[in-house]
């Protein structure tokens, strides 16, 4: 039970997605003595629906997630994970440490048929409501093959999760020409256009937010830095405001009366509103809540993961595969 | 005379320039009656420091750079940066076709001894002031040498703009972690290390605004993209501030009342206030205005141009890069 909070954040959270869903059971996997002892602190120890599973290591927010896999067999991650395979969770959701989370998923639950490698993919606001970016992260370097698969997977968690038929899938560039991007995404653009998916083309940096498309494709290291290089203008921009709001007396007057206004842009652009990142490509459904991620963002996570369970998207995901690997065979 | 705007906007930008600042003079170039005509409208036809150079043809917003190179040999652009390399102009400053722009530009000026390939540096906001980040997109793919290249090109281009003394270089990458990234910004990192810049390591995309550094280093791939989806995320902002404070009669008088304050967050972010990327590596001068700069953003291009001429940026730059050029020859 990891994140920046443990299981002072979790276990609240766990209390309050049993108590909104008469049909969910969670089981917390972590110290047993320090969950039970929230438990009881909330007053949810006997709860029927919550089961707690007993794990002796926890992994660091700053550990590397090679020395996480190899030396920390009893982790709970590792044995959240584990209880994913033999099928006694249908998921895992987890605050902590992204890239042991990522390595430990796939060691244990290994990727689909077809899938080279898991993308971690999440839903940030747009001026159109939101949208899925794929890959945030999970890897530094992809090939033309892997953003295919990357804008599969995409298409088919916007469709689940959406409800949408043919969700529209971008392949994010440097330009909207086709002659303008590098070797790979002018690759890759060519594999999508033969996809069977609603590929609309290259869309750029802007686009994310412009709701050009329901899928932003790209790969990992690009994903992670557009992602935190947005973070960071929109924390800059709430500082200035909080600063110009606080200027003078009067400044601080109307920013009063603005307030209560302002306030109403959070849940349109909070983070904890789209926390639960999916790593897909996997046999099996593991989400990824924000490290720093409260008790009203992680309950969030838990209700992204029971989306993916009812909808059994590595199923569906794996579905959509079969007629790239049957072509490949055939060739 | 490029732009979204043309002549309109930069014939009035220029006779401001020349108004404030005595020792300057600008050749006007591009269509002399469509030029001419601005000046009578604003009364600087006869202005002793404005000269206006006829150029036959002009380049479009959205035409190949190829093509605008091959065949367009008297276009705006090209007798503009014609200028720059026959000494009669000391910079060229544009708001046209930054592609057709940075082709042309390479092509007549050449590149510095020592750097491969030219980069484009601008200002941003940050919380701590400002930063110059590059490359913004002149190259779709860099490797760890041309990294280094920009590295000192921005190091250069913040001592002579900021007066700072031994700027912080950070590299762009998805972690901090020297363990991470890809091979490309791993080795930058260790070629970084070994130069004579003050290079403060791996930083994150939500570094760029925080001031952590005072030059971010990355490919033109990802700069573009970081750059763009920024700017996604800021309209979006924007739009969504509109939205809360347009839906009832109360929200609008709160509105009124915050509006003076929001107000004056602009001038933090605006682009217009940053407007003016610098064309580094060439063996000359060369500004990039954005394409819907107005009358102000213009002006601040020309100054920008103004603080290279003085500073002589393409020499200093030359003589940071000659130790390397020693080292490699030594070698």
């Amino acid at each position: 039970m990891g994140g920046d909070h443990g299981p002072g954040i979790v276990v609240p959270a766990a209390l309050d997605a049993v108590g909104q869903d008469p049909s969910l059971k969670l089981i917390l996997v972590g110290d047993e003595t320090r969950v039970g002892g929230e438990l009881d602190q909330h007053g949810g120890s006997r709860h029927p629906r919550l089961q707690v599973h007993h794990a002796s290591q926890s992994i660091d927010m700053d550990e590397a997630p090679s020395q996480a896999l190899r030396g920390k067999k009893d982790s709970s991650m590792r044995v959240a994970i584990n209880l994913v395979r033999d099928q006694q969770a249908a998921a895992c959701v987890s605050a902590g440490n992204t890239g042991a989370l990522m390595a430990i998923a796939r060691f244990v639950l290994k990727t689909l048929p077809g899938i080279d490698r898991p993308a971690i993919c999440a839903q940030l606001p747009s001026t159109a409501g939101h949208v899925h970016m794929l890959d945030l992260g999970a890897n530094v370097e992809s090939d033309a093959e892997q953003l295919r698969q990357f804008a599969i997977m995409g298409s088919v968690l916007a469709t689940v999760v959406d409800g949408l038929d043919r969700p529209r899938v971008g392949l994010l560039n440097i330009g909207e020409e086709e002659i303008k991007g590098n070797q790979c995404v002018k690759q890759a653009a060519k594999l999508l256009s033969e996809c069977d998916i609603n590929y609309v083309g290259f869309v750029e940096g802007d686009d994310i937010f412009k709701g050009t498309a329901d899928v932003v494709v790209c790969d990992g290291f690009i994903g992670n830095i557009a992602l935190k290089s947005c973070e960071g203008v929109a924390q800059m921009m709430g500082q200035f405001l909080r600063e110009e709001f606080s200027r003078s007396l009067l400044t601080r007057l109307a920013g009063l009366l603005a307030m209560p206004i302002l306030r109403k842009l959070r849940p349109r652009m909070d983070p904890r509103e789209y926390n639960g990142a999916s790593f897909v490509g996997l046999r099996g459904i593991v989400i990824k809540s924000h490290g720093g991620a409260d008790r009203k963002a992680f309950l969030n996570a838990i209700a992204v993961a029971r989306t993916e369970i009812e909808q059994q998207l590595p199923d569906r995901i794996s579905a959509s595969m079969t007629p790239i690997l049957q072509h490949k065979e055939a060739v």
